[in-house]
């Protein structure tokens, strides 16, 4: 085996094109074997693998920069870069990250990257910084079809044209973003396949790039032909090219969007290796969503690019019909439209993680929450047992939502009060609303909720008692039963609190605990500062209440053990219940 | 006088050709009225006057939709619309605001606009909402050449295009942004221009669209047949109409880039009416920034679209030479792009607005604190006495950035300390630096600050005192200042601190009030809600100290009187101390 053997991209110098297809082989069953084992992302390293054997081939790191956009494709790329041991060898997945990361490599990754589009800005800094400097590296950005329909990719492409220096951006295109690709951007790519490249309509040309195609983007020594072409040009250059999603594995080829990322599988079969883990509410979430687009005609679901995070796989958006939009990858987009459809009286309704809420955020502020306008955002993910990975982390949502004037955050407690939420916010004409979609398992409960939450910030008490009052939100409210229960056996009657509203605070309720009780806790499933806590613990600084607030530090975490990390900020039930009983 | 009987656009529809020329002249003298007395955008309406007037002649609203970005050529629709008197009323100017308002006019403007970039996206959601309902009004999206090089733009073109139906995009390219255009995009729109829209290479076209080139863009009836020809087309259509900014007023005409926008002028000279208001903190550190430029050939200052932010007019940016780079209004690539240069040994200088940074959440998050990269970033204008306009409030930056993890947010208190600060974060290798640049007035000192602040969230005591600490952050130190000595007049010493850091306490100082305070007072100059004091607040939490937080109620405001604005949220000097001693 090649790969054992390669500890850098000089290693493979010497190869001949025979051996580089050898090589890539290999590759490709180092990245069936961790993906089948750990999950990741399957489809689109498949696809690339050629196209990285040839760029380490041609040019030379780490002198030479690659960054890879979304890192979606950057598996090939650590296996030749001294990583491969992450990938054949089982005992140590654990050792290597699913992304681009100078923590890793920093010789060989630029930046830890996991956002879509940012591999052209990004790139243009290095461009730029080497400028400045007199150096004649190549700076090289390799960025997916799907990445482009992002606004920075745009703005670096622009950025990068205008510089008029060596970039090199190898366009990625497998005719695919996670789903389909939306937007009329495609039209052209589509013309360019077409007429390998010679139409004289060109998306690239017109923005001021130099432009290559290769119709062959999983044949190495097409490839290698491109790219020693494009080499130290002095201008910035566009490479295009054509390869398949999930190459060299079938049920990759034949069922790309499925395969774009999966969960451990077993190699022969394609199918997960995993027990069905149940309910999953972002999943429930949508199929009631799914059911009301047929109640109602003016409701429109609206995706960026993750149809799949409230559950819309091919068949439920061919059911939806045009009551269903994807964007693409476009943030910006999914939430200025929303607004604009609230406006021309549509309700819609836009679903994505947390962590790629954050590229939206002016346009919840000033597109959406300026004018007011009743769009919903379901807010998935966000909480610790969301997504683990650095640069996916989703239980920031709280400091950047919450204090965005006009925009209502929610945050329900179960199954029940999270449609009734929703469709008090579907239905409303007055607010623009966001929804934090539990994401620690599904409860349920058969307590009647509110049909209306237009009387902003009430918070609602569960439980009635005295001396210590519980505020415990969305889905940690469970939390905050398990410590009530636990006071309880202590002899003292805690007064339990949901708040529902993340975005302000129950001013009337909090005096009126004043008179009878002296510690308030809050609980809250994300980041401590600029959290909901704060705000309590504000409100009461001038009094004599103590306030004790629980929820996760502030800081970069990656790969964390969600025990681990609920142990390290004292949120367990045992650790919330000692630190109360320290300082009541 | 026509204008003075326009009620709304059906009162000019039976117009001549000759009529609407007069009736444009009467609108150019009421922009000019407004703003040589008002201040506000110059060029851009007085560009667009005769498209606008087209616009009106030839669609129907309010059943057809008209959204114009950024707003800064609207004062023309204003005055079609019911508007006129808070042009050529000089009573009546407070009547009317300078943007997009619905709130002003529900009927004729659809957004509450300030933002550049937006209005493409925006109109797609009313696209979508009329197919939907099976309307067929046309939905008109005005974005200036300028406009398109922001990300959202893209996006909304992308989606327009995909949605296959009605909608017309008017390209209103006179060849400038607020100064000169940036990007491989404008080399396109050169050779359009240059070959009456007729040139193969097509960037709208690649995107999918229609597209009709317009070169009289200042010619009514060019403007008319252009319009009448692209009505209840069903595609996607982009009318590219070439006008001239500042057209009608030499001055405007001569130098457009500081005719963009402007304060009170005298119409015959074409000079300012205002007094010098003297230094400008902002523009002294443009100064320092500049000379450091030649001493530090690494260092490099990016803006995005606004380079006046920092001083950097014409004549600075041709001296710094390739030390500056101004990638359009384009603020996620500023930020990625500032990143990948302090990646590549660089150091870059990213200076913009507060209520712009807000367009770029994600890449500071990600693209750059994630790489925990030496950039830094100046945030301008972070204080009520920033912007004052409903679209365009600054002071919620600290709930923004103060919680991304990485970021360090500093708050100088006077100009030295600014520059120290400037200097260290400009020079170290360690942190992602966001730098709150004092906005109210310019304040000197001669004290010794640290050239050293990686020693992170180290507050500083600048009065050692007992019973009462103050923690007042930026330029609301002084107000810090002023309250201690009212204390001190009532015989209270209290101790007073610079906090230095927003983005982190100094629990070891906070811990050592204890012993000998029993109250801390927090006063900054933003939002309370997610803000400084809530930090300390919960610090607290759990103690017997008493925490007051002063700042700004979390609140949408519009044209507010900052002396009003202080009173009505407690933040006169009298008012905290009074409303300490009620605490106290």
């Amino acid at each position: 085996m090649y790969l054992e053997r390669i500890k850098s991209p000089k290693d493979i110098k010497g190869f001949t094109v025979g051996q580089l297809d050898v090589l890539a082989s290999e590759i490709r069953r180092g990245i069936l074997n961790r993906v089948s084992n750990r999950g990741g992302h399957v489809g689109p390293n498949l696809g690339i693998t050629e196209a990285v054997v040839a760029l380490n081939y041609v040019f030379n790191t780490p002198e030479d920069k690659f960054v890879f956009d979304v890192s979606h494709q950057i598996y090939p790329h650590k296996m030749l870069t001294g990583r491969a041991f992450g990938y054949i060898d089982d005992a140590r997945f654990d050792e290597v990250s699913g992304y681009s990361s100078p923590l890793e490599s920093p010789e060989y990754d630029c930046f830890e990257i996991g956002h879509t589009s940012t591999s052209v800005s990004l790139a243009t800094g290095l461009q730029k910084a080497r400028d400045l400097r007199g150096g004649n590296e190549n700076i090289v950005a390799v960025i997916g079809d799907g990445s482009l329909s992002g606004g920075e990719a745009f703005e670096g492409l622009d950025t990068a044209a205008e510089l008029n220096t060596n970039i090199i951006i190898v366009v990625n295109d497998n005719e695919m973003s996670i789903a389909e690709n939306h937007g009329g951007l495609y039209g052209n790519l589509r013309l360019l396949r077409e007429t390998s490249g010679r139409a004289e309509l060109n998306f690239f040309k017109a923005m001021g790039f130099e432009y290559l195609y290769v119709e062959e983007g999983n044949d190495i020594s097409c490839l290698i032909e491109a790219f020693v072409a494009v080499k130290d040009t002095p201008r910035p250059t566009v490479v295009h090219i054509h390869t398949e999603k999930g190459h060299g594995y079938s049920p990759a080829v034949e069922n790309k969007e499925a395969w774009h990322w999966c969960v451990p599988f077993d190699l022969s079969t394609g199918n997960p290796k995993g027990e069905d883990t149940g309910e999953y509410m972002p999943a429930l979430l949508g199929e009631w969503l799914r059911e009301e687009i047929k109640r109602d005609s003016k409701l429109v679901c609206i995706a960026a690019g993750v149809p799949a995070a409230v559950g819309f796989g091919p068949k439920e958006r061919e059911e939806a019909g045009s009551q269903f939009v994807d964007v693409g990858i476009a943030e910006e987009q999914a939430v200025a439209m929303a607004s604009g459809m609230a406006k021309g009286g549509a309700r819609p309704v836009f679903s994505t993680y947390a962590t790629f809420l954050q590229r939206t955020y002016d346009q919840l502020a000033q597109d959406l929450c300026v004018n007011g306008n009743p769009a919903v955002i379901n807010v998935i993910g966000a909480s610790i047992f969301g997504m683990n990975d650095f640069t996916h982390i989703c239980f920031f949502d709280i400091p950047m939502l919450s204090h965005i004037p006009n925009l209502v955050y929610l945050a329900p407690t179960t199954y029940e009060e999270l449609i009734a939420m929703e469709r008090w916010a579907i239905c409303q004409d007055m607010y623009s609303v966001a929804i934090r979609v539990p994401e620690w398992g599904v409860r349920h409960s058969d307590i009647e909720y509110d049909t209306d939450y237009s009387h902003l910030n009430t918070y609602r008490m569960m439980r009635k008692g005295k001396d210590i009052a519980i505020i415990a939100a969305g889905d940690f409210y469970r939390k905050g039963e398990n410590v009530a229960d636990m006071l309880n056996e202590n002899g003292i009657e805690a007064t339990l609190i949901n708040p529902r509203y993340l975005s302000g605070i129950d001013e009337n309720m909090l005096e009126d605990l004043k008179a009878t009780h002296r510690l308030v806790v809050t609980i809250e499933d994300g980041c401590l500062d600029g959290g909901f806590g704060e705000r309590i613990a504000r409100f009461y600084g001038p009094s004599d209440m103590k306030v004790l607030c629980f929820g996760v530090r502030k800081a970069l975490y990656d790969r964390y053990d969600v025990n681990v990390l609920m142990e390290d900020n004292h949120l367990t039930d045992e650790q919330i219940m000692a630190d109360i009983m320290t300082v009541f």
